[in-house]
């Protein structure tokens, strides 16, 4: 089970760029597997914190998504940060902020972020919605 | 990792009798830890066919719930009968239907299964919403 978050800071949105394997030097959305004992939104917290520096404020689950040949599921929120700054965690090399026409498409660690990243964009302005899901057809990747 | 749903048929909701304990002889959702290599979705819908005989179709997902004394999350779904017919299967002592005011709130078998019929009663004729989630303060218990 994987939690994590699409995070905003004004009309851009935060992504690190992995300084572990899998899919080392590629950007990612700050996420990561649950620890025991917590709550996805705590989860999706806490990669924040680890992976950004940043203390988030959840605002809605935009997508669950299945990657059912490794048996993950991953719930990825919306969010903000809580409060200001953010920096690269150890599990990063960077965290940047991008608008959507700046976004690396095409070095993104897994296809889940780009789905995350559409859903993020298709749900702009909505407060109530369905989480996505996997795209028709998808399977996904690990995270 | 739970994955269930709430199976209406009709205007009635089916429930199972546990024959299995935890809580054996109370009221429950189809529901079970989920398997490696299936989805939520499949998850729920092996459940239902398990637990109730029961051919299901999802519709939403109803809920998001989180027990973290016990590490677990909760996907519930909404869903109908995809076929006629259900009966009970190896892990119940009987498949029932219920209409709201039948429903034997007093013999629920964990707190959740309250919450996701009361979710499933507060959607009803809403096809976009988001999940619920725990009611405030209250931390769930294992299915």
């Amino acid at each position: 089970m994987v939690a994590g978050s699409v995070v905003s800071v004004g009309d851009k949105i935060m992504l690190c760029r992995r300084a572990i394997e899998p899919r080392r030097g590629y950007w990612t959305l700050p996420a990561g597997f649950m620890e025991l004992n917590e709550t996805p939104e705590e989860g999706a917290m806490r990669e924040a914190w680890e992976e950004a520096c940043a203390k988030i404020a959840i605002d809605a689950l935009l997508a669950v998504y299945s990657v059912p040949r490794i048996s993950q599921v991953q719930l990825i929120y919306r969010a903000t940060l809580a409060e200001p700054g953010f920096s690269a965690g150890p599990e990063s090399l960077e965290v940047e902020l991008f608008d959507w026409a700046g976004i690396p498409w095409d070095e993104l660690a897994f296809p889940s972020v780009k789905w995350a990243l559409n859903e993020y964009k298709s749900r702009l302005g909505q407060t109530i919605f369905a989480p996505g899901v996997n795209p028709p057809g998808m399977v996904g990747d690990r995270f």
